[in-house]
């Protein structure tokens, strides 16, 4: 475990470096636009999507090293949609990553541009990154993280669509497979591409991913109840001021903690079929589970 | 010119085709999403820039068939950068291609995310199509639409930063340069290099596709005073009301058509170093031009 964060710590401080390098710098005009991206991009996050690249990548035939480029993509594309979904006609937020949101230091008009840009600059990085596969391969690689990035789009929308209606457990986790578990999936099996994986892993990489992201959103939710906004670095209760659909509300604090513990054990079983050493994957699972224990 | 008419209605058939099997249909859910999608990309738009990288791939070697997930993809990330501009906070429109703006119809929530949502499905269509170069090739021309999809937004803040502020001849051509300009001259260059244009065709190419954006932006400074806004399909007289910069402004109505006249001469000389038929290309020079004479 000790050994397990050593690596996430290096990964955060390796990807914060290649984002810092394929953004411009904060006074290339326009300074304002270049600021916002910065200020939203770089200082903060748990860099938890980078973070499963890489181990899966390194997982599979010590690949890590050559996957910064899709790490650092998939950092963006969830960067620009943290700005977005920060905007006061969504979930108007003032405070993201222990900050100020980017609409609220730079203005919505920047903000909704700073977050157009980080879309793109993510699938400029996946064109222009030298250490990925070329060619095909790297198309693949590009053509998965797009369409993970529209089913988010799509989570989010049902997310609006969901605010103050009558939801079931079926709808919530439809929400959060698409709106979190697309990019958090689309991250495991890139980083599987990368390593080369087969179709057989590919396909438990997948079934460990969904089981993942899931647990990532029902902690999320638990700690959107437990701790304060200080230790969450963005507003805690939110959830139920905006009478949002939780797994704590439909099934309760013991049932969701419930959850958890099956989702982490579904998520360890899908590595169990992988004829590898798998105990950077099986740390994150433990990394998530302890946040809520 | 009969041909050149015929050509254009074409295109635009074509692209509408195209565009309507890319982007799911109105009843997927969430429904609200997809119809906000279809609401701004169908049904409108004069499919210039679709028109440009066809117009290129046909001139060099006929590959205009083989260039629609190209063209395809310039007009989804040029309508994601309308709906984001027309947003409250940016130019704040209400009337877009003869119809409610986006936001006007389905709120800003979900205006933000059909724009955002079609960037993205831009970037999947270049990755999937079946009849692009692949490969390296296909890289190159990816890599080369998220460039000037970035450049777009930095423009569009270089436009929002000179709103109400005194601005240079030299500024506004900048900001046109960026906004306008860069993704009309990747759509010509992407078509030159579907077509395999050599590099000095594709450098005449630029010089071509420059003048022409800029001339675009130039008639429609001067379409903005003198036509009405059932015309034009959006706002007319919008500039004088957010006192924006404008080439009338700076130099006078006599002086912006003289500097039409100027661009349009640059592109045409520009094609006289192309030792093909240029005709669709010096038609989209007289077609622009046409607009304001």
């Amino acid at each position: 475990m000790a050994d397990f964060t050593a690596f996430l710590a290096n990964v955060a401080g390796s990807v914060e470096g290649y984002l810092d390098r394929v953004v411009p710098a904060a006074d290339t005009p326009p300074e304002r636009l270049h600021e916002a991206v910065r200020w939203s991009l770089l200082g903060g996050g748990k860099r938890v999507r980078p973070a499963l690249v890489i181990a899966t990548a390194e997982t599979f035939g010590g690949k890590g090293h050559l996957a910064y480029g899709a790490a650092a993509a998939l950092e963006l594309i969830h960067t620009y949609s943290l700005i977005h979904d920060d905007l006061p006609s969504m979930d108007d937020d003032d405070l993201r990553r222990g900050r100020a949101t980017c609409h609220k230091q730079f203005g919505e008009a920047t903000a909704i541009l700073a977050g157009d840009v980080l879309q793109t600059i993510a699938f400029q990085v996946l064109t222009n990154d030298e250490l990925l596969p070329g060619g095909d391969k790297r198309l693949q690689i590009i053509s998965l993280i797009a369409a993970a990035a529209a089913d988010m789009v799509i989570g989010q929308q049902l997310d609006l669509d969901a605010e103050g209606a009558q939801v079931t457990l079926g709808q919530l986790e439809q929400i959060h497979r698409k709106k979190t578990g697309s990019i958090i999936s689309a991250s495991v099996i890139v980083g599987g591409l990368i390593g080369d994986a087969t179709g057989d892993e590919i396909t438990a990489l997948t079934r460990y991913a969904e089981a993942l992201g899931l647990l990532f959103q029902v902690t999320d939710d638990l700690l959107d109840i437990t701790q304060s906004t200080e230790t969450l670095g963005k507003t805690a209760g939110k959830d139920i001021v905006f009478s949002k659909a939780t797994y704590p509300s439909l099934i309760g604090l013991e049932g969701t903690r419930q959850l958890a513990g099956e989702l982490a054990a579904t998520a360890d079983s899908a590595l169990s079929a992988i004829e590898r050493d798998t105990s950077l994957l099986s740390g994150m699972v433990d990394r998530v589970s302890n946040r809520v224990s």
